[in-house]
C-alpha cells in the first residue's frame, strides 16, 4: 500500500482565504488544521481546551490581558483554557492549529469571523 | 506579563541523544516531544492512540507491515492506533511529535531504545 505524507506548503496552496482554518489530519478526537491570518481577530477565549498555534510562515503577535507573545516561523504557543487572546499578524502569517475536533476558532464570540468548522482540505 | 515562545531549533540544541523524545509542551493531556533519530528503530504499535510525527529537519521513512510512508521537513502523518509501524531516518533526521501524555516510546515492545518518559527541555 503507498502512503501519502502531509505537505504544509502544498496544503497551504489550495486556499487564500484568512481566520478560516482547513483540516488537514485528525488525531484521535484532535485536529490539525492550518490557516491564513492577517490584520486582528477578535477577543476570545475556549473554556473547555488548551490551544497550540505553530508557526508555519510570517510572524504572529498572540496578545493577551496582561501582555503579549511573538511567535516567529518554528516556533510554537500553548493558549492554556479559559484564557482570553487575540491574535494578530502584520503581514499574511501561516499556522498549524492544533485543538480538539469541534473547537469554534472565535470561542464563545459569535461574530463575522466565526469560521464553518471541519473543513477539510 | 511577559510570554515566551517555543523554539524548535533552541529546544533542538539542548540535546543530542537519539530515539529519546524531550518534552517541549503540554496540551490538555497530550504533548508535544522533540526527538533526534538516526538509523533503525525497532517494530512497535500503539494500542489505544494515533500519533503524529510532524518533521522538522531531514526525511524519515516509516515503514509499515504493508508499505511505507517517506517523509520531508514541513511533512507530517499520522500513525494510526494499533498499527504496527518502523521509523527508519539514513542520516540524523530531527521531529515533533505529538501524542497523548504517557505513550511509551517503543509501545508494547520494552527494548534499549524505549525512552524514559516526561523528560523536559
Amino acid at each position: 500500500m503507498k502512503y501519502k505524507p502531509i505537505n504544509f506548503q502544498e496544503k497551504l496552496s489550495k486556499f487564500q482565504d484568512q481566520w478560516s482554518p482547513k483540516v488537514i489530519a485528525e488525531m484521535n478526537d484532535y485536529q490539525f488544521k492550518l490557516v491564513k491570518v492577517q490584520g486582528d481577530f477578535v477577543w476570545h477565549k475556549h473554556d473547555e481546551t488548551d490551544e497550540v498555534f505553530i508557526v508555519i510562515g510570517g510572524n504572529l503577535i498572540i496578545e493577551f490581558r496582561d501582555g503579549e507573545v511573538k511567535l516567529n516561523e518554528g516556533e510554537m504557543f500553548v493558549i492554556p483554557k479559559n484564557v482570553e487572546h487575540k491574535p494578530y499578524a502584520e503581514a499574511e502569517c501561516k499556522i498549524l492549529l492544533v485543538e480538539p475536533k469541534g473547537v469554534v476558532n472565535t470561542g464563545q464570540e459569535i461574530t463575522d469571523q466565526t469560521a464553518e468548522n471541519d473543513v477539510w482540505i
